[in-house]
């Protein structure tokens, strides 16, 4: 860490803090400047210790060198991480489609859409048994009913299956339904939820949280992958910003910088991003050009009777659409996605 | 809620929003204007409903009129709640003051902190034993060890404690403990554990999430009322902004707003708000000067050495000075704070 | 506009504030509620009449139901405007790409950029002659002589110029070289700069603000198509957001949405959006992929040795790679970019 | 400043920088630490030297050492800056208000407001001539004639004026009737304009961007300290942010924060700050409990008729009310407002 004294701190102060970190197990390098003094310490990046030295006489601030995640970190693992779910591979040269309603409302709901999905060509299939409400006067979920009917539709379509758990003492319920597990925003930092999640050896979807930093969401990962689990799957899906026009702010940037910085795979999810289903598929192209592994569709037969989120979320006949104009775009940029991809080459 | 149709609905289009809102039980009156059509929706307010009808042709969006909230609500009950942890009562006359450790560390840092507020007049002892924290890499707190070291200084002192639940699982523990729950600004939402310590019948401090609309945090608040606990404490503790000179942005528009808002007290937690021992003492002002019923300060023996938070904390002498700054204040705006009070205005 | 009344408002306030109205000219519906009455008031919109009913006894809030901007609006002119800048068309079928270093700083640096640029197939020159910046202490560009050089560049490029005016002094100047007058992020809200470079008739590049709402952003543009000149170019350019690890937070949904509001083009600058070359491209892209009709981006010949923004910038050759990407991009969204494009797919 | 090298950065790249740093002027001290390298650059901090050197190849980034701004640093000035308008003194210890319309309407409405505040212990009059207006078909302000009447005002109450410049052709016109020339939130980063009122040798009350940083705040202040006037007032009035029930946050800690960073003085206006004159009191009483050196309110004799910002004024029965509230509060905190404080005192 370096260390930055304030202008006007006496030689004594220096001394003091440089004692205090040798103390700490840090050599020092002290460099007096013309305002300023700041003493370089090298060792091990440890925030609780950097908040201690902050806090000595005569300290301005204390900048870390060091990254604080560690085991997620591009830097310590060249090669993304790919994750197999049955036979899809998420963090591959395929861009992979997780799609379903938000929450899942009935058997019909739930296995029309799931069959629809999976005829346009989606990889995955979600829906919401136990639902995170802002309210509590909103459909909360069906609960295990929910999770059988999730079960039932990956029998019927092969599909896995994505399911979000709310609480540590559903993990193990949850994680012997689904085949991915989702820590949702809401719970980016709920981090006994990610140890359990991790401890349960399913894959795991990490939403980003409403306003989490990128480093506070990798740190999330990283309590994941400190259980040994690092089959984590990123998912950026809107931020919180001041503005108001859409539900939230995709923070597109994201992805490659997530790409830069650790070597998980990242996935974009445009419909809670927006809240707006007209903004689902120009956002889903953007997402995939911008080098996103994979999307996270709303589709619902009947969006305006949904019990949840049915503004953001397609019909089968536009997700449809979407998952053609992915195909292109996908190819674009050197990615692709589905067999049907390289029939529509040959069509070309 | 008013139903805001696209200029150039059909009138087909408003016909079908006006036949689903009377199918959904709404009266409706609908108001022809010179560019739009808007519905009058007359009913309770279900946001999902709202979703539902934001999604139907020729919707352009969808206005609530009624707030989210009930049981929470001002509207509903006059009078200021008020909440009563042994003698002390939070939300009347008195501003209540919060003080201790960020983390319990040891029995020697606990108790002399603990006797340390006592003496300088604080009402009640905070100190977390299961800490959330950032980074998997940074001190967790002692769990059950720092619960019994509270109820200790509990013992020594008299002041009744409030510590952090982090867990569904632990919400018995702790309550065993513990005289307040807290929950903390990154469980805000755990919707779950906000329904435990609901049913756990202990007073709860609700803090609120780094990102939280005052909306969102009066309906986090209304989970924990429809438990039938209305003994509920809020407390502001700074939210994300795009300025970072500080640790978060402390919202004190948030004290008068949440008492026009909400019969529920409300306290303010400087030390959090700012990540900064030298801001504590004027913004501490500043909140029982805006209407705070109460503060939330972090007191530590030796800062320098806190394994948590040393930063922003302050030092038993630093604390003792606040105290009295607060009582000025205090009288000023037609509180008071503690019997020294009264002798102190005697003396002037 | 929409009264809603407070819960508990009297009569006489309602007959009030419909009286008020009437008086201001709107027809009145009141609506009564279970909880709340509201009034349906029809009439053009005018923000300061709303903001006086806001101010009524026994008023809640008020909800406005037209848009405040009417000129930029989608609403009133279906078809996307397209502006000419010599010979090329912005808002057309053709992605338009606008390249060039962020300052003017000698002959040699721009004239070497103009023709990398040009070369690759760039259709504008940008390059700053006034510079804002934040430091009084930074370079702040060439000025008049700044302009003199772009008009070289375009004599010996044919690249028509695209430069920011700072001041309603300098329009008249800066409009004599120039043939899109660039009004910056920090002035978005200086009214009389839009009033000046809306009257001197040439094509407008208006860039967001750095916490400008779309709402705001599209009543800037309102200024300026208020003096008879709808030759305006959007420009995103990044938001402020809590999210520090690049400059800016793109704010891609911006594209979609500005297109589904407004009939102005839109095109974005991933350069200023993130401050980080390595970002430049992936977000390139993803504008593209969005719908943008255009894009702006930071060339230099030696970005570490650039007066202004090196950071941001690309090398001419990195430039002409991301152009060869883009095409890709365009042509699989049914837009393309240059000759040189259709080349490239008999290529194929 | 510190380079901080990419982990991997080879010995090569590490002596590029150096050799970089010194031609720039820099000493170089490099620390090799375990993962990475870090190179303490001494020399004056220039901005755009940090943006080139960031730029080099093996640099990940580049963390200043010394403040941006210089002449308004508390660091080199440890007195607290007095600004001396008639007999007022702003940043002494006398709490300073600012008080009158958001808009300057009409002979009589200015008048009145005049007296009133005059009456209740106002120190200054404000009111707007030109107003910058987000919507071009809102009230632009009376201009010349407005700051005529500005003028009569003061001739008739003894009250020095405070009105808002908006354009750099103005500058002189509004210098000859106003005694303190305001920059508003939009203009912040206008730098012309900072120049402009700089060289007028009027005292300036520079109002914070609403998303500027405390940082870019001081910079601006410190455009205009460059010029040789030192006599700049800071405004915090309320930033941008996420959470939308009230217009703006008001960030009250900017007050502490400023007034260690800065020697200028700083003010509050909490009517901008909410948009809700319910919120004005408590917040006013809070700004002054942070230890601002004034405040700024608007009323208006007939805030339901405002021409501007109606919802957030006064009347002036309210505003005598807050004034005397005010004095209670100055005095608990150390600060004084009035004579009419100390009889207020006796009465005690």
């Amino acid at each position: 860490m370096i260390v930055v004294m304030r202008r006007g701190a006496t030689p004594q102060e220096v001394r003091q803090v440089e004692e205090r970190l040798r103390e700490l197990g840090f050599a020092t390098h002290p460099i007096v400047g013309v305002e300023r003094t700041v003493i370089g310490a090298v060792g091990n990046r440890r925030d609780d210790l950097m908040e201690q030295v902050a806090n000595l006489p005569g300290v301005e601030r204390v900048v870390p060198v060091l990254r604080p995640y560690k085991l997620v970190a591009r830097e310590v693992k060249e090669e993304t991480t790919t994750i197999r779910v049955g036979d899809v591979v998420i963090g591959g040269p395929e861009v992979v489609v997780i799609a379903g309603p938000c929450a899942v409302e009935s058997e019909v709901q739930l296995l029309t859409t799931a069959k629809a999905v999976k005829e346009a060509g989606a990889h995955l299939l979600r829906g919401g048994a136990f639902k995170p409400r802002t309210s509590p006067y909103s459909f909360q979920g069906l609960g295990l009913e929910g999770l059988k009917l999730l079960a039932q539709a990956r029998e019927v379509t092969g599909l896995p299956v994505v399911t979000e758990v709310l609480d540590t003492r559903d993990v193990e319920l949850v994680a012997r339904y689904a085949d991915v597990l989702q820590v949702g925003a809401r719970n980016m930092q709920n981090f006994r939820l990610l140890q359990e999640v991790g401890q349960s050896g399913k894959p795991v979807l990490l939403k980003r949280g409403l306003a989490a930093t990128v480093e506070e969401w990798l740190l999330a990962a990283e309590y994941i992958a400190a259980t040994g689990n690092q089959q984590i799957i990123l998912c950026e899906r809107g931020i919180r910003t001041y503005e108001t026009s859409l539900r939230n702010t995709l923070d597109i940037s994201a992805v490659p910088l997530v790409k830069e910085l650790s070597h998980l795979p990242i996935i974009v999810d445009p419909s809670h991003a927006t809240g707006n289903q007209r903004m689902v598929l120009p956002l889903a192209r953007a997402a995939v050009a911008a080098g996103a592994d994979g999307l996270m569709i709303e589709v619902h037969p009947d969006p305006a009777r949904a019990l949840s989120d049915g503004p953001q979320s397609l019909t089968p006949a536009q997700f449809s659409r979407l998952m053609e104009e992915l195909r292109r775009v996908a190819l674009a940029v050197g990615r692709h996605s589905l067999p049907q991809v390289s029939l529509s080459c040959q069509a070309r």
